[in-house]
């Protein structure tokens, strides 16, 4: 059996940092799923409640930060002017889903520890 | 050798919760150490630009959220009033301390696996 629950619990949050800055924390990875979804920066903004000047600066930071851009424009259609994800940002998206879950499971097993 | 480095780093923060909320985080843990260097309250509240208010609030949390109180007032001597850390509150600092340098290793290694 288990010995006693510790009384305490280990929170936290993680980002990851490109060499000028955030590249990717919570709120720009569900950016990038909304532009996913919806196939531009405009209804994600919407979406989000978010202005379109502060979706675009994320996504221009993200961008910037990245070795290869994570959302490029996307040309012709109806309408025109939207928006996708490159490879590479649906793979940003993934490398910071699998780098939260072992974060989370590292806040359960350390805090775990915590004894006082 | 090492493989070339990651472009990315992974940043955080974390703090230790109790039943009703926040117990320890980088902020509380300086009020506790000023605490004990200053012996009073008040003046870690001044030393660290804070009202006294304010850091009572933070004191009286810490109690709560602890099995044991972290910090005691002190009786007596010139002055009077004064406060000063129990064992349990010498011992949450070191608990914090080793919990983020523990989490300090945790995201210089776990930065290393970041590819894109």
């Amino acid at each position: 059996m288990d010995q006693k629950a510790s009384h305490y619990h280990l929170r936290g949050r993680v980002w990851i940092e490109g060499p000028g800055g955030t590249f990717l924390g919570h709120g720009r990875v569900l950016l990038l799923e909304k532009i996913a979804e919806l196939g531009s920066i405009s209804a994600a903004a919407r979406a989000m409640e978010m202005s379109y000047r502060h979706a675009w600066e994320l996504v221009d930071s993200m961008n910037r930060e990245s070795e290869q851009p994570v959302v490029a424009k996307t040309t012709g259609g109806k309408g025109g002017g939207g928006a996708r994800l490159t490879d590479t940002g649906v793979e940003a998206i993934a490398l910071y889903r699998e780098t939260q879950a072992d974060f989370e499971t590292y806040l359960a097993e350390r805090g775990r520890q915590l004894k006082l």
